[in-house]
């Protein structure tokens, strides 16, 4: 409740045209609709343009999908991550719309409004293992509303590939790098970049990689400055955020 | 080399006016200052407002002066962190308009030319030990542009504290959150708000905080989405990447 | 053995009304009955109201089930946890007055004696995935005697739901908090209340959540003074205890 | 603010005695004084009797000082852990009532109100080296108004020992136990009791003790139910968890 | 070769009773059969009693029954450990006296020879959860020669379980302790016995159990001085070593 | 692209010969084509006759054999390791030459060019159940042209089957060693030889091997110089090195 | 109290010529004098000649030779590890036959009753820098009542040094290997000797070495089955049990 | 001791030439002497040119001013690591040609024959404070014959200051890089050279760069296929072996 509207309750309180009981069955929701962080919750979907997402990891296929339905009932882009086939199933018997996504193991269920792509994103990863964490954080991206480049297999240990792509990735407005083993690759590209790099270490190697430890450490240490890290194969948080900064690029 | 600029360099060749001899010197330097990249790297650096930076730890203070004056000569802000006074004394002996973070262990020299503040970034602290850690953000984010709030004590145990200062918190474009012990400031702050936030781990603590990892950890598993993560105690990078993020809010 | 049951039994063999081969025998059973720690053990049964409890991870059905119809045959309450349905079926064949809570993976024979309850436990968990165990701490509780309130779903990224419940959460005599990934949600609720919190740090996360490692050692770093931490998963023994701190509440 | 605190506020503004702006600038407080959970914290402080306390470490002798004359200017016994005999003596300058405890490396002002010991707690720790642990929880333990029994020196190596001491132990409503290197016994003393005990893993130890891990972690494990476990060396946070609990036993 | 064997080789050539080409085969074994190690081995088994041990993880049946085969033609007690019931049935057809240990997961073909117990190990466990691990001790102690006592479920958590078989756990030249979660049993048999305590550490447990890890860390840093540890689940090497050490007990 | 090649190709622009554009057009590769690491790359197959690899784990049997085809195609050996039996299958259908190496799990397809072996490689393993990562080592070494020499089960609790082999040994030119367990075995090697050691930690172990971590950190930590380490269970790595190495001692 | 005792004194109870009270005040000390464990406890002591040990860090000179002067008032051999220097002088201002071992950090008081060297233990050590630790375990042996055998400088990366002390070595009835960096010593020496190896981690390395972690863990998965583990760095306990052990070679 | 040797003694003990005693005095020495593995101990120092390297951290400056010594007398150049200037100025007073390397803690004492580089060996390193470890691995390449290129400050942030490198790096036979933090250059450098690379993790950097743990697993998991890696800080083992794989290429 901003000052200025608490201040007109008040002034109907104190003019007779809202009793004293209504006036506090508004305010005693107080707490967590009227103060504001509930409320901005509500505020920040609308302004971002971001749905509520599902974490469909350990939820029934039939849960995915209600829960699906009903964001995408809103009007919003309905997105879950983690997702089954059967989950994708059920999911399209309820509504026509949804679209699987396989490598990127998402859902979604596009919204029927007109959307203006938001800024550019680049999705880097240094090998093919890393493609599902990376088609992750790129249907994230497209969902947020941004324009999605994705560049596979510019690993480290073959430094052209890299370069030769560097004219096309200096597009971006921000860049998600996706990469398990000694996760070079972030450091490498953030190196040649101006914009910021979000790190999403995987999983992939083996032995002393300890599923995507090794990769996270590197990142945390990159000495390149414009290096930010989310967790091990969180796609995700890396798309969602890559998104959200390169939409700022155009909002004025 | 832009391709304009090679297509006329071969013409110039071909109509004589520049001899192979001159071409091939110019073209020998392609590896690293015509092919972009490094190129870039001082397009970066103007573009951006961003100095270089100076990590002082391990360098005498008379190596910290010497570069930081280097830097200043060239007419952008000169930033050393993890610096000591006797740096300080070393570089002010050189340069009279030097200044010394004492909290933050930061040198800067700042610019002459006028600066207009470029996006706002708050940065928080759960308690008063990690002042050092969120005054180098601070610091660091004023150096890089960014008009700068700061927020102390408000960690999670006293969740009034915190609620008191949202409206504040809401008006920065980018949020740096220093937190040691558990961490969990940066969870909550980002669930409250709308706006990129960037974590930085602290090494305060005793026991099974392990200097920092628990913070760290808590940090990468934040189940708020719109959280990225930084070294432990790397200020610098938080405030660093809060700035540019926040900058791009200005930029159109 | 009370040192005045002692002497009693000693002047009865002066006496010659026990001879003392009876009192040897008695006396045998000393190093484990008569001494204070073994009958301790079945005080403290009786005192407690709290049953002896089957850990059936690893037994088969039938062991299991055995073993709760011996421990109902007592009269006290029998509880199984980590139990299956397979074991669910072995001992409703034997006492089929036997429940099976599916969630919280426990079997229980009520006692057939009136409980009245003591006191009250609050266990709140951040997920839906976390309810396994906050289920099984909610089980323990109300076996041990608790009313149990239980809230689920208020992880700390949507404080709005944790705070609407609050008054709520603090008629509880004592908390049970289940969280994965972060373990945020310990220290938050913690500082909003004034009774004592149990923290139960789940195997719920991916990537860098390390099977519960980072809800630990959140929890376990807490900056809030009332909270105290038990194993990763560990539902029983946070219900245990916060069933047996909110029974003092009513003793007198 | 109680519900009924607003509805009488609101009945003053229909009636006029309360102008609305005298209204709004008092709800303007709500966010962390009226809504519950500031007021909260003041009301859980008056009902526990337990002070704000100073952690010292990293807080000048002045500091220190200053936030405890302030406390203790509340009429609130004042506590601070971690203190060295610099911040005692600054301490004593200001408050001639300051009291060193030294194995402890505790200061605490008494409060002048005449107390009544609520509840028993007994501190037992494994050796002589795990003393300053246990005298941090004895010391905070007395001051949140419990009666402290002090038990040294009892390993389980010595097992005689422990069991020589078991009438005396029997007398607590909660049992603080600090050991390092294995960490044992805990779990030995909570097979002989009834009551919660509160593990305190000590930094004890050397070579695989890890600075307290091998104690913390086998306190985790422990094979009673009635053990919760707090940070490595945390004897401030299992003192006051032991005499809240205590301090249950004779509420009523 | 034995430098008396040496010497009167040496005379044998001299003298001509042999022949330098039949002293020069004899002598080319030199490096892996007569210099002491590799012939040593041999007087190793001889003497010890000890029979090559087939570790049957990671091998097929028939590869563990050809291995027990020949080693049983010598005439020693053949044992394999971690073995399948699969390995025993090829074992069978080949060996009618082979024997299946089934909870020790071990195959043995007892020699034909007499053998006279030499000393006594007692395997004590702490749960009914460790007794594979317990029993391939006793199985390999019974091999190597030694009578055993076996002590199950005596967990610290019930200490007049422990202390009731106290006076026939001291009868034992050589004692096993097999524990998982917090591996605390170890130390307190160790401090009530004069012999030997080797502590086998299980992966009996969960969450902060890591598989071992805090049982074999606890039993590092045991309080009592006459315990020493072999690695997570190595029933095997406590089994030998105890009961090699009971050997010397009665070899005078 | 060679200083004189590009002298060369401006003369020609200069002389009318080549036309600016054509010579923009070469130039505009020169990122990754003519500035040398590329084209490096190419020369580098050539000059060390290795040929591409592909690691065939997470590949679809179809995706190795079409891979596998391709560079056999250009007449270089094909190699891929982490192979199953069906993409082994998968490249006959293909290439009737094709070889399946079942314990090394690798592919090979030879060339049909005549190679002379270069230089000896020693691959050692502690036991029977190293022989993959062994294997993996030795046909890699093979591809790449080393002879190979295979020494199996010298664990270094049997010293003298190792001092056996040591003539055999020390014909290497570079030598691959692979333990798990403890991984003593490096140490004591390199101890006895003089050529470059690379060991291979193995995960093969239980307990606290953890899968090979402890191998790992002993070869680390060898006290033999000669010593260097690859990830664990990398054969491949090793075998490659120890080939290039074995390589270089007959190139002149 | 054995049953029979226990029969007699309630037979003299029954016939008046013990009354009541003197029974009940001797059955009263059964806890922790007549059970058994406390008695056992005496026994001990007397029986394997192993006096009271004093571990001196974080004890004060003072407290240290107090303690030293009281252990050696009753006759024993006293002995204290971790001593420093100024605990030496202290104890020989008490104690003029006070011994000060430098290099083993040990103060030994030798007792003044004729010690008959009860067998013999050999102390390897990989490197000079392993002294300290093997030292500790020395002067304990010798404590103990074993002649001691000190090999030092017998690394495996020059196994000739080892292998020319091997016959020494096989004199001894126990061994300690004493080993940091990878610890390989250990499983060498175990697999050349029939008698028990107690292997002792030190902390001597760097990097990788871990403090000791990972000799410790190469120990811990030696490849020859006569090794048992004690804690990095802890040559007090090695030197106990192998003197301990080779004591019983002797005992008949 | 080869076998034509062994057959000529014993026919000169058959003739009579050499007495049994003679001959079994000879034979004696054969476990290390004549088997080989101490005779090619020698052999080894002879053909390698490599002295022995004197470890001087935790040496008194006299021993390793004696170590040094006594290795220049042989007439091979002697090397000292970790050394300080104390240790250097002991050895010059002995020693006037001793050299003191400051930057790479060393001592070495030049031999006085004339050497011919042999091979050459690049050494790279990230950063300046990776210097202390480049320079150990440049001096002792030096020490073992190479001839050295010294690479500095070649960090990945900043590619284009490795790439203009390139064509310097490449003349090397061998290289070494040396790397903090993430350590990514590794895997760059080997990605763009043919020759075998050995990676040496530095302790450089801060949080959670774990003291080179993290630079550590990011070079054993490089996804190029010529590195392998020594310990953190190890800058002697990766000279070594660089320099002696660099003298194999220049052998013939």
């Amino acid at each position: 409740m901003r000052p200025e509207s608490l201040k007109l309750l008040l002034e109907q309180v104190a003019s007779g045209s809202v009793t004293p009981d209504e006036a506090a069955a508004r305010l005693a929701q107080l707490p967590f609709e009227d103060l504001g962080f509930a409320r901005l919750d509500h505020h920040r979907a609308l302004r971002t343009g971001m749905p509520e997402v599902v974490f469909a990891m350990g939820k029934t296929p039939s849960q995915t999908a209600e829960l699906l339905t009903r964001i995408a009932a809103t009007g919003a882009t309905a997105l879950a991550t983690r997702a089954t086939r059967e989950a994708y199933e059920a999911t399209l018997a309820k509504v026509p719309s949804a679209i699987f996504h396989e490598t990127a193991r998402c859902i979604t269920i596009p919204t029927t409004e007109p959307q203006t792509p938001r800024g550019t994103v680049a999705v880097l990863c240094a090998g093919t293992s890393d493609l599902p964490v990376a088609e992750e954080a790129a249907v994230t991206a497209e969902t947020v509303g941004a324009s999605v480049l994705r560049i596979t297999d510019v690993g480290v240990a073959g430094l052209h590939r890299l370069l030769a792509e560097l004219p096309f990735i200096r597009t971006a407005d921000a860049i998600v790098v996706c990469a398990g083993m000694e996760g070079a690759l972030a450091s490498v590209v953030a190196g040649l970049v101006a914009v910021p790099v979000i790190a999403v270490p995987t999983s992939i190697g083996y032995g002393a990689s300890f599923e995507g430890i090794t990769a996270l450490l590197g990142m945390l240490n990159s000495c390149s400055s414009n290096v930010t890290v989310v967790n091990i194969d969180n796609g995700f948080g890396a798309g969602f955020n890559a998104a959200r900064i390169a939409a700022l690029s155009v909002r004025a």
